[in-house]
C-alpha cells in the first residue's frame, strides 16, 4: 500500500463503474472492479469500455501523483487497448506499470487479468503532462 | 434513421453511462452522451474512458447488425483512441464509419466531437467476428 | 501537385526502400513505392515495415512543411498501423490526410491501397511538434 | 542463442535495412541494426520506419517459428509503436517478448534501446495466425 488516500471522489465516472483503488504510486497503480450486470455489454460479457476506462484511470492517477503537486495536469493522449480474453464474472484485476517518464508525456502498460490470473487485456497509455492553465 | 429499434438493453454498461443511439447500420453508427458529473474524471473533464467506451459500443453494434443474424459474435479486438480536445459540458457526439469488412474482422473509425463540432477524439476499432460458440 | 521540390535526399532510408513523393502539402501527402523483392518479407509479400515506414514518412513530411520554416521540428510520436490485405506486386499507393493540427502535435490518417484500389493498410500517425533545440 | 539458423534470406527488406538476428524463439526474439546514413530520415535521426520494421520482423519471426511447421502462416495484423527517444548513432537494439499466444493471434511487446540502454521505442504487435492457403 502506498499510504495515500485511495478513496475516489464521489459522483464521478470511476465511482459510477465501480473502480476500487488498491495502490497508487508514480510507478505502479493497482485497482479492481467487481463484475456485475452494469459493467456488461448486451451479451453478458464485461464491456470493453470498462477495461479501457480502468486503464485510462490508472495511468492518469499514477501520473497525477507526481505532476499535480508540481502544478501540472495529467491528461490522456492515447489509449491503445488489445482485448485477449472476455471476462464474465468475478473481479477485474488491473495493474499499471510505468514504462516511460518524460518531460511532456508518460507511458504506462496496463494488464487486466481475471480471477484465475489469465491475461484478458493489455493497454498502452500515453499521458500528456501539461501546464495546468493550458488545459 | 435506420428503422431499427435503437433502445439499449436496460441495466448494462452503455445504459449506465448514458449512451443514446441515433442511427445503427452496418456502415454508419451515430450516438450521443449527455455530459454530467458522472461521466467526468476528478478534474471536471469528461473521462477518457467514456470516449473509448462509446467507440467500443458503436463499432460493436454496427458489426453485430450483420454478423449476429448470421450466427456469429462481434467482439472488440483492439481499441486505439487518440484524445485531441477535452470536453467539459454539453453533449458528446459520436459517429462511427466502417472502413473494412473482412471475414474475421471489421475496422471502424469513430469521431468524437463537441457541441461546436470540434474534433475531440479519434478511435480506430478492430472488431473480431467469430463463431458464436467459440466465445 | 504542390509545386514543391518532391525529390528526397539521396542516401537516406526513404530513398533506400524507394519512396516516390507525388504531392506534399500540410493537409495531404501522396506517394508510392514500386513493389520489388527488396521490399518483401521472406514469404513473398510486401513487408509490413515498408507500409509503416511510408506512413511515418508522409505524416512527418506533411507536418514539416509548416513547422520547419517556423523553426520547429516534426518527430513521430506514435505509429498505429492496421494491416488489412497483403500486397505482393505492382505499386504501393499511399495517401496521408491530416486530421488534427495542434500546437504540440498533429494527427494524420494514412491509407495504403494496391493497384486495384483495394484498402491494404490504415495508419494513424501522431507527429510531435517541438522546438528544434529540444530534439 | 537458440541454435536456429539466424541468417536472413538475402534480397529481402530485412536484409536491405540491415537486420541482424541474435536469438529467435517463440517467446523471445532479439536483434540489432547498425545505425548508418541509409536508415536515417532527412534530419539525421534513425527513421521511425526502421524501428517499426524491426518490431514487425521480430514478432513475425517469433510467431513463424511455431506456426509454420504446423502449416500455418504468420502475418502482421497491427503494429502500434510509440517513439520515446531518438537514436542517431551506434546500434539499435531490439527485444521482442511474447505476451499472448492464442489460436488465431499472438501478441508481442518489442522494446528498442540504444547503446546506453535507454528506452527509445515500445511496440505492441498483433500477429495473425492463419491457414497457409487463406493468405
Amino acid at each position: 500500500m502506498s499510504g495515500r488516500d485511495l478513496s475516489l471522489p464521489a459522483g464521478g465516472f470511476d465511482a459510477l463503474y465501480g473502480l476500487e483503488l488498491l495502490e497508487v504510486t508514480d510507478e505502479l497503480v493497482r485497482a479492481q472492479v467487481a463484475v456485475r450486470d452494469e459493467v456488461k455489454q448486451p451479451f453478458g460479457l464485461v464491456h470493453g469500455g470498462v477495461l479501457t476506462s480502468v486503464a485510462e484511470a490508472l495511468a492518469s492517477l499514477g501520473t497525477a501523483v507526481v505532476v499535480m503537486p508540481a502544478g501540472m495536469a495529467a491528461m490522456g493522449l492515447s489509449n491503445n487497448t488489445s482485448f485477449i480474453r472476455p471476462i464474465s464474472e468475478g473481479t477485474i484485476h488491473a495493474r499499471a506499470v510505468r514504462r516511460h517518464r518524460g518531460r511532456t508525456s508518460w507511458i504506462w502498460d496496463v494488464e487486466i487479468t481475471d480471477d484465475a490470473g489469465r491475461l484478458c487485456a493489455l493497454a498502452r497509455m500515453t499521458i500528456a503532462v501539461r501546464p495546468r492553465a493550458a488545459g
